[in-house]
């Protein structure tokens, strides 16, 4: 077979080994593999692709990004380009494409996969929000590097006797902000899913002030805090993103609890650290497995699904089913978390009895 | 409630989180938690506790090791052993207990169980062997320090042109050689749950030093490879254990490549280190969880069972379903690599041609 | 002897490395040693100290922070406040007095050195910006972070084809911009001690995305960029500090820089992550030679000194000569890489040649 | 001019990073650069050599061992071979030649320059043992990773109450060992330089153990301990090394401690992981000055000279100063730390008085 292969939408770690994997895969079947550049793009116009060869793949394993290049190119919004992605693909004699992506990416495999191409999907993002797969690339990294900055401010906020305000990614969905604040020991996590007022983060500092002394606060940056107001359109950028990045929810809310509380609150905004770097080994071994899967569903006709992986094992779901809608974060799971923090003050003053 | 909580058998990264996790959930309810230390030792004779405060577990979540001391003590071999365990827990009036260990830990707790005390268990393993579980505490931690390891060894390998044999932990199961052997681009993976001859090794060492030049053989402690000896009564020294770790598979299989193709191989055992250290926020979340939901069951009453982690969910397995066997590591699992291995040669064949 | 130590100004990674090798040479003399609680705030007022002993000082050398907290207070600034310092240490008949710290803890030694009281000082500052020692405690840890933090976004900005601006600590002096933007390997290094211009900004990013598609600026957060406002008045809030951290330099260069070249420009803030966490193993070894020296200058008699490193030494130097000015980044090394960078791009056009 | 470049010896972390800036700096003079493959062995025969470019130098900088491969083949052992490294040099018109390497590839480089050839060596080795200069390329790195195993190996020995004896690299230099062995927090360190006996070692075990209840002793592979017998001839094999290394002084030590102690010992030989991955900050930024300045000299023609660092500079040191001897670790040193380790015990004692 002739097999393609992309990247679409925001890098993170783990990519490469999924290339890798469906290279070694596809060369063990005796296939081809072309490479598509930068993501869709590279199937727009006259196409950017090339062979992929044992050169390319050498020593890809550890790294961060992805050899073939990304972009936010989205040929799903115009038929036009529709049949540009197919004409492409065509032209290439492509018998079957794997895409490796996030929400979008999926979206436009689901299109091309409903116009008769065979495709299969490999989820991946540091949000962990599709649907149906526990696990996506890259989120176990990210999680690995939020729980890593929460440790190193630890130090700062105990010695200093601070709160420490920490804004991690995560629009629509606060898994990275659940596991990395849990990993990372936040006594105050906020998520998008969830309710928050400004008065309840307040009264939760405050205990956390008088029995500890010191506070982490992690906040998802699409999370929606009452009491603070959202950034208004005045304090956006020509581009859009810049104010908003930095002026963010994380900034706002240490300014509103110094401003109410009196005490030092410093905030920290992770930004794209968060994405880069070498993966972890859960992250490898995850896109290995997807990568391999990916090319045997191809030769075994299981098209128009995407590789997920529930509990130990891969096994493919329909497009259909994991399109238009974010897997959020559980209640159940949140809940824990939360108890958990309402209890260290009661904690602190139980322990004092004992 | 008052409830207790052990460590027991050899440590590993994570266990101070899931002591932190179970205080925490424990003063949410109210209750009382005593400490005993070094394992079911703690248990014996007069008994060696102390009731945990906030003063013990502030600052634990990211530690190494267990900060309630852990030893290989097994009571269970003895019924004078269980009924001084019974008498410990009667006198301070413990109504449950948390128990946090792999095989040895979890039989003991069946049995307390079957004689009518209210036990919770939660796995922790590097070797990952706990039936029903997909995860246990501080196996993901130890196939980062396995990956990292190999990460090094590659460069070594690389610019030298050697072969690079790696003994990692896992009498019974594969587990850590795979998934660390995987995460670090091993090109041989051998463990104990599949045959392995010298000739095959060799053959696959040979085709890869032609094609790439150096070649990573990961190998579990408890392999077996026909054609090399077994290591005899006679090497093992006094203390039944030294010269074996020492002597062990990788030593002997490092030789014997090294004497068959007449091309440099050297051996690293990686030994304790793989079990010591930070946990990742993996294995800090799992224990987290688990930890909090033990305590919970002990006041749901869904006591003789073991928490364990199927997806994402956090679930009960009776202790009858996970003593007495261990898991071992998946076919298709380790097809995949198999295949995956055989197929970097004729990959780069392939490539030459493209 | 009767010793005391503290730790001022703001924490970083090696100051309980310090504190430990201080308690243990102490102990190896006989001595007893006192620890004074938040900095300078423990001599004020009753004075906030306890005797320091075995169980306190086990198991510190690799945490980051300073079990003794540290604070910004300065008595320096009032007669009556060095009178309760002196009031203080001779009411515990304290016959020595270690100070870990910055400029600010080493002025108020000097002070209180001059007034007849034996105290040596031990360097330490993530701005590595003490004369006459070549290396600060923390600022190695501190380059590691910073560089560790450049090689993750290297990935993004290559895979995205980026500007990445990171800002990093730095208000006076630019060695840990130059430090770890050399080893983080950023195509631009802009520091306080160095003219920089907008346009001479723009040239070098626009060279730069032309050969090689992205861009890696580091900036200190105390550098000016002419063409680039100050942040003025109107934008620091009630407590100074905080709009001027989250849209500072690094901020408004990633602006200018997108609006001059119509390219995605990103800024990252590395902010306090940057003093935290575990410190490396020169920041320990660093930290351990200078801790015990300074007990052994106190016993010699060598005080109003700091212990300072040069080449593989420790040396004692006057407080006089290093105290009331920074010694900023040499000129020649800032060139080298100035140099550096403006060669990529004719490297990238002669290797076209080749 | 053309200039030629070569990494002999072991390989270690920063090799690239060197061979990145020599690059560079040579490319900003207009220079062409030769890179000669696998060390010295690249230029005996017909020599094996090419142009380097930027699409070879890019994306190295942070990657361990050395894109050019390595060899211990040493020439200066023949006249035949020195002529024909002067051949091929000449054949390919090579104005200046860096050599990157460690003892061997210095004197080599010591003997071509005393032939007439324009030379300039830079230092690279984990043993750090290279006279006249404070760090070698890889040193620093390589005491992190030691340093790091230490920490992983303290939770096991606390936790089970153990003594862990580490080997370490250091045939005939304690540098790493020392070190390493203090930043990880070592309380026995026993190096080549000095006189060690079975019975000290024991004595401060028993001590320790008494005192603290686990033991971490780090011991350089080249390190003597009287009443401990050297491995004879018998135990190794055909190739001369594989059962040294299995069966050196840390296994050696461990078994004695234990059968005179009756302690549970473990021995961890850190081996070849000590020498591989990701260079630390210092040693790229090292390896970043050294390589440019390497350039420097040679077009200054300051040549016959090594690239050394003395406190924060980069100076020229002749070979003559610094082949035919090693650097051994400083006696004022090693005592700080003999006597660091005999008052923790008494500090134990003490701390009971207070």
């Amino acid at each position: 077979m002739r097999l393609g292969v992309l990247t679409g939408g925001g890098d993170c770690p783990g990519l490469n080994a999924a290339i890798r994997a469906i290279a070694h895969r596809a060369w063990m079947f005796g296939d081809q593999l072309y490479g598509f550049r930068e993501g869709w793009a590279g199937l727009l116009g006259d196409g950017n692709a090339s062979l992929l060869g044992q050169e390319e793949i050498a020593g890809i394993l550890h790294l961060g990004g992805t050899i073939l290049g990304s972009s936010r190119t989205n040929p799903a919004r115009s038929e036009s380009e529709m049949r540009q992605v197919e004409e492409n693909l065509r032209r290439r004699d492509i018998d079957g494409l794997v895409t490796i992506g996030g929400d979008d990416t999926l979206s436009v495999s689901a299109r091309l996969s409903a116009r008769g191409f065979a495709v299969v999907g490999v989820p991946k993002t540091i949000d962990n929000d599709v649907p149906h797969t526990d696990y996506c690339i890259g989120f176990d990294t990210a999680t690995d590097i939020v729980g890593e900055a929460l440790d190193r401010l630890h130090t700062t906020a105990e010695s200093h006797r601070r709160v420490m305000v920490v804004e991690v990614m995560g629009r629509d969905a606060g898994w990275l902000a659940m596991v990395g604040g849990v990993g990372g020991g936040a006594d105050l996590i906020i998520i998008p899913e969830e309710r928050s007022t400004l008065d309840g983060v307040v009264h939760h500092v405050q205990h956390r002030m008088e029995s500890r002394q010191f506070s982490i606060v992690v906040v998802a940056e699409g999370a929606q805090v009452e009491g603070i107001e959202s950034t208004t359109s005045s304090s956006v950028d020509q581009f859009g993103h810049a104010l908003l990045a930095t002026r963010g929810i994380g900034t706002r809310l240490a300014e509103a609890i110094e401003s109410r509380l009196g005490v030092e609150a410093r905030v920290t905004v992770l930004g794209h650290v968060q994405r880069g770097g070498s993966p972890s080994m859960f992250d490898r071994v995850l896109a290995t497995r997807m990568g391999a899967t990916a090319v045997d569903y191809l030769h075994e006709g299981r098209v128009g699904v995407m590789t997920a992986i529930q509990g130990l094992e891969i096994v493919p779901v329909a497009f259909a089913d994991v399109t238009g809608h974010n897997r959020t974060v559980d209640r159940r799971f949140f809940r824990l978390v939360e108890q958990f923090n309402t209890v260290e003050e009661s904690a602190a003053s139980h322990s004092h009895h004992t």
